[in-house]
């Protein structure tokens, strides 16, 4: 192939954008639209490389921000690169660090050079540039990294923070700027700028694809505004960011649908940090190609499993004598295994550490078959087949779903994690 | 077979008094000597049931006071048993529940009856006796299960508590009796009662094979005594308990050796909680069949790697830039599967989950490896071969032993865990 990166489309619904494709990259192919579990410091917590395979993924992510602190980008580079290092030898994507540098770090500032910021790993002032998040990303060695933007919060998570933490939203809003949409305009064309210092500083542009993020908040002539800028480049893939920083399910599939439409067609399209199920299955109908997402494994960890029929939380008493699995049917090694959902539940009582591994293992797993599913759908245009199977999938109703389940106290209601 | 258990020797030794030889229980066999690691809530810690089995462990443990305080015999009875609660379909052991009830407990009283203790789970008032055991040890349903006995603290744990912890040397004596002797001398009689009470108890003698413990601490005459009465029962199986509590690695060879020559030999001889490759090797030596210790599991959720040239703390800062495995040569998960020190040394500091797991395999499969070698050495007569390939197991020389490692930081010195 020509370049670092190879898309092709299969297969088209007639009833909206979806489409089936393959990604190609130096380590490997995936099938698109694909779920791609995090592995933020070179590792899906708790899951060995081959573990993560079996559930059906084909691509992860690693954080550039993480790895940069620790154990530093340079020492991964002189190790062989990210997928020595830790064993994956598929496609790896590694953010650029930028959304992590400005939401996790202690104290930071930013300009229109980068983002400075103290590490939280030994205190150290640093600072982050287009050139620098280049650099991390050209020594962890991954096929697909990311352009350095400048991701605003959203107007809702302002908001949001209004109502439950007062007392730090002035201070969020004075970062925030008092003109919301000002900001906005000042990340987009930010974002634009700092683009092509990462094309300039690509050190790798033969073995690494380098994605563009489009930003512009939920404004339709803002993410214009950003598509124009960012397409002109004519990259690999691009990015939807400023999505899922706090706002509401539909104004996610207002703007990925309205951002999606404005993307060319023969480019892989990634949704970054989406989400739950309805949520991909909304980008997927807008024409998105790729998801990521740390809901299977951080709720794993607390105990919460994704079913088709809804979310359940397993430490719940009624789950005490239940032999089922975690969900019927399914085929992960947790559920394929015959570990019931009472001895699940004895592992998270007990504080054992297979708890986690086991649920981890069964949500991406859920993920990935998901995946496969609307992958059928959109191969056979077959949407409705695709709700029957995935009850999940259908806008909330009244009630919240509760999972089958085997015998357990009839006197409780499922919790909803 | 007749009974539940069936062993069946196949070599021994002529230079000493190791055997080789096979356990046979309701649920498969397992070689001997064996190693046994442990898996005290049902889970042997962050590894699946495969991946136990793949470290080469044929028998794992079980704890009962703690599966019987949580999530509680009757439920894992009600459940199918601890065979079908873990998935684990190859012989278990569990122990009787004594030794916890007494040393983990807040409070605690001993007599004749049995032990009275508060849960730590739930604060509950709680009496465990040698019939409770038996009926929480049949509720679980392993393949071989233990008296209930009692176990004192050894004299030299008094003194090591007088020397490091002297605040709390006076209740602890008060505890032991100011006469250690006659201690002994009550505990040996009173595990005798006791496994009379268990015997009369046990509601599954033709599945569960009942193991006596003796008991007498480093005196030669108590262990005569406590050998005599207990050997009168014809028990499938004998452990030498009251071994490992404190004292020196001369003073547990010396205690197993005098009473494993007289248990009856065409019974397996089980040596509790013991412990280093030294310390099994000189029971195996003695005539010892099974061991089991927490040493691999535990060592390693703390970054302590066992090689075949000692111990080596992989958090240290030598092991930064090693690519070597763990231990090169070794066939484990870790080892072979291509996982550097590097790594594991990140996801140590990173405090990642993968890091205890991947140790763990390491460090049973290293002592499954020497099991391996112990029976080979055995059945060849070939104990010098056995300290070439096992430099770990000579005596303590003046220097630590040091690991070979790749490129490091040559001003470290290996830190021994």
């Amino acid at each position: 192939m020509t370049g670092p990166l190879r898309f092709e489309i299969s297969a088209k619904s007639t009833v909206c954008d979806a489409r089936v494709g393959r990604v190609t990259v130096p380590h490997g192919s995936f099938d698109t639209p694909a779920f791609m579990p995090v592995g933020t410091r070179a590792s899906v917590k708790g899951l060995l490389p081959q573990q993560v395979a079996d559930t059906g993924s084909q691509i992860l992510l690693n954080n550039a921000f993480h790895l940069m602190l620790r154990p530093g980008d340079e020492l991964v580079r002189d190790l062989g690169g990210v997928h020595e290092f830790m064993r994956w030898d598929g496609p790896i994507l590694t953010d650029s660090g930028g959304f992590q540098a400005w939401s996790l770090a202690d104290t930071n500032k930013l300009d229109d050079d980068g983002i400075t910021f103290r590490s939280f790993v030994d205190g150290r002032k640093l600072h982050l540039t287009p050139e620098r998040s280049m650099e991390v990303q050209n020594n962890l060695g991954a096929d697909i990294i990311m352009a350095f933007d400048d991701c605003p919060p959203s107007v809702a998570s302002s908001d949001r923070l209004r109502q439950q933490r007062p007392e730090l939203a002035a201070a969020h809003e004075k970062q925030v700027g008092q003109d919301h949409h000002a900001r906005l305009v000042a990340a987009v064309d930010r974002t634009s700028r700092w683009l092509e210092r990462c094309v300039a500083a690509h050190g790798r542009p033969d073995e690494q694809a380098l994605f563009g993020i489009v930003q512009g908040g939920p404004n339709e002539a803002l993410r214009i505004r950003s598509v124009e800028q960012i397409v002109g480049l004519d990259l690999p893939g691009y990015a939807i960011g400023g999505v899922a920083v706090g706002e509401s399910s539909e104004a996610i599939a207002r703007t990925v649908k309205m951002t999606s439409s404005m993307l060319p067609e023969d480019k892989p399209r990634y949704l970054m940090g989406v989400g739950y199920e309805r949520d991909i299955l909304t980008g997927v109908r807008s024409g998105v190609d790729m998801f990521d997402c740390v809901l299977p494994t951080r709720n794993g960890r607390n105990g919460g499993v994704f079913t088709r029929l809804g979310r359940i939380q397993i430490r719940n008493a009624r789950f005490k004598k239940d032999l089922a699995p975690l969900e019927p049917g399914c085929d992960c090694v947790a559920c394929a295994g015959g570990f019931s959902r009472a001895y699940l539940r004895h592992l998270f009582i007990a504080g054992e550490m297979l708890a986690p591994i086991l649920m981890s293992m069964h949500n991406i797993r859920h993920f990935q078959r998901l995946m496969v599913d609307i992958r059928g759908a959109i191969e056979d245009d077959a949407w409705s087949s695709l709700a029957r199977a995935w009850p999940v999938l259908e806008p909330p109703a009244g009630e919240p779903p509760v999972a089958a389940s085997g015998p357990g106290d009839p006197g409780e209601r499922s919790s909803i994690s």
